[in-house]
């Protein structure tokens, strides 16, 4: 929902920028491109907080040398149907994409593949590696760690990072249905937004300093916790996640992960991530599966709705609208990413796109 | 948390009546230990709505057929990393443990497995199934679809199951982190209680006739569908379920799930389940991951708490302590587990535990 003074830009514009910027602190073309899609496909999602808004972040942590312009993830044990990936340091992106194939393989060969990834840093929107998978049969499933941010039931503080989890699943005619969800009540923005505009908020989204809910925001992020999503679902899935993309993986957990944006920026920070996919094809007859969920969503879109709603979603289908619209009519950036894109501009010396308005 | 009234019975003593009630209605000898085990354990957890008080429900099924006393879970496709079982219409927790003995042997080879249930049906609780990959070192995870009872955001009606969820990770010397939780806010039965009460509930729990949240109970279950928790992130979760434990399983979904108390009981319901388990020690060298669980559960223990909160858990940690007591102590039934025991005591000719009050 971009603000009416809302910049728009071509998708494959923004994608020369981004590659552009990412080139010039010394990725290769190729990494380039790759980390560039994810952040773009991620804006024509609508998802600006997790696109080319962080682009400056990756390029100054890039310059810094914390994240290595030239670091190649591999494969540092394997078997039949799982991986453990060291990300070399490298963009996030880059290593996340490198191990979701790398599990789309595996699976490809045995039905389902877990890949752990250690020494990897912010991977953007988890989304995008769960389609991945989707878009060429596979149902995928994308997690990553953070530094602590959400609280526990009962806690005064921190506990677990938001711990972002998705998944995607191929659908047929219909476009891959695709969650994309963090395990607090809202991120962490929403809460910074509401302080600024100086409004209360409800009482299920942060703790104060004694670890108790409050509806008043205007000590965060320096004091207070975000609460899980449902108390104890919410935490409990966080703790699913640090365990298959932290502990599992071998990177780091909890406050041993760096803090990409305000850490050293010549330190690694260490997150962890994990995928899985699973060969849809490989355990059902051809387009079995793809009716069954098509049947699944058909039901979904008629099904009787509340006063006033018009239509009742699919998980992903408003982010698929937009992009479908992205890519005909251009990308409308908020005027947040666009101040952001000039800071990534100045620090890569990459030339700003053209911006119609 | 059993009311005063509670009757205590020793999980021998629980053990032989359910295993006793199995077998007077058709179950061999082993399953009827085997199904008897996974509610008896239930009912040590405290987890009581899913425990022996069902008992009788499974009786009454498997009298009038539509749950096969001589049922056999089978293998009915199978790649290197997964396997597809077919429930035979057995007792879900005979054709579950069969399912999750099947995930744990291929995991063992390839190092993660995933197995899809059809033609299964009520399942007890989650939690037992990945429990089992738990106590032998791997992480387990277990799922369920289940006849539409939670509404999507903006539905009028349910749109998806409750279907739980569960998981269990290994914890070296403390026990294993054990989360088994729905994807509606909360059970049917605490909305169904407060109307018995007379009492108003949160407005994040229920959907009225209208499709609009209610603080009402009074109509349900007749009228209104639980809420998704976090309303489009547990939305999505069950979508995830419907795909896994459903779709991809072969099995009913949706509305074609039979009702396993109120439909015809001579036909089978056919849910469908799901069943992932990680063969840790493949992936990390001996004790390393259950020492970095470990290392976990004690931050969380030592972490700083909000005033008047006495400790900080883990999921599963409160379900253990209790666990462990009924071992010691026996179980305290309450009263309304009583009076389903008794029920199932004069379906199956059975006879009653002795309860020493």
């Amino acid at each position: 929902m971009p603000p009416a003074a809302a910049t728009r830009v071509s998708v494959a514009e923004l994608n020369r920028f981004a590659t552009s910027a990412f080139c010039r602190v010394g990725l290769t073309e190729a990494d380039a491109a790759a980390a560039a899609d994810v952040l773009v496909t991620t804006d024509a999602w609508g998802v600006f907080t997790h696109g080319t808004k962080n682009l400056r972040n990756y390029v100054r942590r890039l310059k810094a040398g914390g994240l290595r312009p030239n670091g190649r993830p591999f494969v540092a044990a394997a078997g039949p149907a799982w991986a453990m990936v060291d990300g070399d340091a490298a963009v996030g992106m880059i290593t996340s994409i490198f191990a979701m194939q790398t599990a789309i393989a595996k699976a490809r060969e045995s039905g389902i593949a877990y890949v752990g990834v250690r020494n990897s840093s912010h991977y953007g929107a988890a989304g995008f590696y769960a389609w991945l998978a989707a878009r060429e049969g596979l149902i995928g499933l994308s997690m990553a760690n953070d530094i602590p941010s959400v609280a526990a039931p009962g806690s005064r503080g921190a506990i677990t990072g938001s711990n972002p989890i998705s998944y995607a699943v191929p659908a047929g005619r219909h476009r891959a249905i695709l969650l994309d969800m963090s395990v607090a009540t809202v991120a962490g923005g929403k809460v910074y937004a509401a302080r600024t505009r100086g409004e209360s908020i409800p009482a299920n989204w942060l703790i104060g300093a004694d670890g108790r809910p409050t509806t008043d925001p205007s000590g965060y992020p320096q004091v207070g916790a975000l609460q899980p999503a449902a108390g104890h679902k919410g935490y409990g899935i966080a703790l699913l996640i640090e365990a298959l993309a932290g502990a599992l993986s071998g990177a780091a957990v909890t406050w041993q992960v760096g803090n990409w944006l305000w850490d050293d920026g010549t330190k690694p920070t260490g997150h962890g991530a994990a995928f899985i996919a699973i060969n849809v094809p490989a355990m059902m007859a051809a387009g079995e599966f793809t009716r069954r969920i098509e049947a699944l969503v058909d039901e979904i879109h008629r099904a009787p709705r509340a006063d006033n709603v018009d239509r009742l979603y699919v998980p992903g289908e408003m982010e698929w609208e937009r992009h479908d619209r992205a890519m005909r009519e251009g990308i409308s950036l908020p005027s947040d990413v666009v101040a952001s894109l000039r800071e990534a501009a100045e620090l890569s010396g990459a030339p700003l796109p053209d911006f119609p308005r």
